[in-house]
């Protein structure tokens, strides 16, 4: 009964993570019935964005350029190399001012239920890249959950063989947090790494 | 810090209705990361039905002909006129191959909280379409939660003042359901319209 053309839209829409078939209906009706103008704007960036983004060959970021413009500052500190998940998490450490040093972007990490391996996470490109003779510190900065600390783990243990120092963001405390709220697996940590 | 191209994608992803910002940015990622075929794929969708997909002239659902296939049946009861929200709805009512009327859909239900108001969902084509002179009975098939229930009261007093006859598809109990389970509303509903 439906129109072919909206049916492939319906269609088209799953593959948006967390997006079901019903979901993709109700976004496809939304923007042909409500927001021509925003479903036009997204077809352009989509298609934009997948002819001119790609990877920076140093820190395996997406860049329009080979080399991205953190890799290329050269006030950065190239001994230590920082190791996050994603863009975001990077941008999350940038906003601190805490970091000079590099990155370098997994875009992923460990996740064996949804068929993500060691090879998804770029693990010989960031060996590669750690084997640079200038980089002297890696510092681990996954997320602190079940998959961010088994992505910790694995990359740690295979920096370590390569001789490289290997650090891991500081668990504790949040800062602002009250005791009697913390949980007790960052409260223990906390305890351990006293100091 | 991220790609212009980027960014602007993130900003178009969340013309999606129920994506923030966070979601909008896991969608690029995962699309640049992982799906990039089907991040073309989208693109291509979004623009063709944009330029390719209408609305009926007689039912108002979308469609890429001026009058939509179910309005050029005429083997379809052309005195029932069902009113629907959508054209989920409307496949739906299809399904149990118990109607044989026609339909007008609404593209919408009154929701004064999101802006949407009476001129938003089509009232007045709506009551031009039933007023051709074959249609005797309209139907309110509108869905049961509060919204649903606002349209098809102010529906039906619209078409009730020029003098159609309106119905609405019956509460019940649901077949297949046990009493103790189903809602109190329901239940008084039902002993209401008991037949």
């Amino acid at each position: 009964m439906a129109d072919p053309a909206l049916e492939a839209l319906i269609d088209a829409l799953r593959c948006l993570p967390g997006v079901g078939q019903k979901s993709a209906q109700r976004m496809a009706f939304h923007l042909l019935q409500h927001d021509r103008a925003g479903a036009l704007k997204l077809s352009q960036a989509l298609a934009s964005s997948i002819h001119e983004i790609g990877h920076c060959e140093r820190c395996n970021t997406f860049s329009r350029d080979p080399v991205c413009s953190v890799c290329l500052d050269e006030t950065r500190d190239q001994t230590l190399l920082c190791v996050v998940e994603s863009p975001a998490d990077q941008a999350a450490l940038e906003r601190t001012g805490s970091y000079r040093g590099l990155y370098f972007v997994l875009l992923g990490r460990l996740s064996p239920l949804d068929g993500v391996g060691v090879r998804d996470i770029g693990l010989s490109a960031l060996l590669q890249r750690a084997a640079d003779g200038l980089v002297s510190e890696v510092i681990l900065a996954t997320n602190f959950n079940v998959e961010g600390e088994a992505t910790a783990h694995v990359i740690g243990e295979a920096l370590r063989q390569r001789g490289l120092k290997v650090t891991r963001l500081a668990r504790g405390v949040p800062v602002g947090s009250e005791l009697e709220y913390v949980d007790l697996g960052t409260i223990a940590h906390a305890f351990m790494d006293r100091r």
